[in-house]
């Protein structure tokens, strides 16, 4: 059995977003058992990312590393049309995931306890990102 | 249904080198409408990455920002039997994907407009890689 | 047809587990032909890799870099609750993978010659850590 739906985030620009709930939902309603829960990002300026959710200081202390590790506006780089934050966000993307795979157990994300599943804006201005969910399995 | 293939690419050396229109003919042949296309590269010196398909200068921007990151020839490195661009090879590999899920949809892998699928050599010399592809759904 | 266990692994701290052989092997007596094989780590200061598997001096290597990227007691950090390595762990397991997929082909993973498959311990203390392993197919 598979089930394909589209999660659309409105971003208020760079930052984490939990999706958590929102897939945990989907996977509860999909009646899937057993198998695998897939999200994908459609953007190569946003990405997605398993991490600890329970302390906001991990969130902000990610931010500082990768700006930090990839600086806006280095002068390193030439793709700038879209400003210093546009070849960062791509670099950023690169660096982290595109694609997620988690395994469905009991009918639920066999998640850690400390795991949440979070999409990460890496432009500066708000967005609208498409994230395509494909829930498979028994 | 599950349908298996290798593609097999020879590159003329470090620099990325786009699958796009292998994988989505792979795929719209395949007779799968919904599920997923998987690429898997059976190396640790190059990798698979989606990314920016527009302009030429977000790959030059990237490996850009690989040389400084993880230079050839880096003192740190004592892996160096094959040269100074063997273990930041494993490095670019490690921090990019050896494995990649696309959703199918629609009989099409289901990209982003600006993304495109790419397998990223890492090594100076021209090698021959193994991309595997597993496209499974109904 | 759809297979689902847990491994559990006892790590004696910081460095890299080779889980090769035990996924082969669940794998192998999983029945399944042509698939694949997911890996999922229920952690967010462990992380997973494939990787070269022939030399010992890569991991160490890797270990190096990732030292000289992500210093443990760097003074940007502020979660830091569990000691120096505590956020340090989450940005490594942030830059590679919570979750892998291999194909499985003739009844085994279809890794390269040189692939082997890698739980890499973050922390400096020894954990218990859980892997979820997936196998899918016919």
């Amino acid at each position: 059995m598979i089930k394909q739906e589209e999660f659309r985030i409105s971003t208020a620009g760079r930052g984490t977003y939990d999706l958590s709930r929102q897939v945990q939902q989907a996977v509860m309603s999909s009646g899937i058992s057993t198998g695998m829960c897939h999200l994908f990002i459609r953007h190569t300026s946003a990405s997605l990312m398993i991490c600890e959710n329970a302390d906001p200081a991990v969130m902000r202390d990610l931010e500082t590393f990768m700006a930090r590790q990839v600086p806006d506006g280095d002068p390193m780089f030439t793709h700038i049309a879209e400003g210093p934050d546009d070849m960062p966000a791509h670099v950023r993307s690169m660096l982290t995931q595109t694609d997620l795979n988690v395994p469905v157990s009991g009918g639920q994300c066999a998640l850690g306890t400390w795991q949440g599943i979070y999409l990460w804006e890496h432009r500066t201005s708000p967005h609208n990102r498409k994230v395509m969910l494909t829930i498979s399995g028994e």
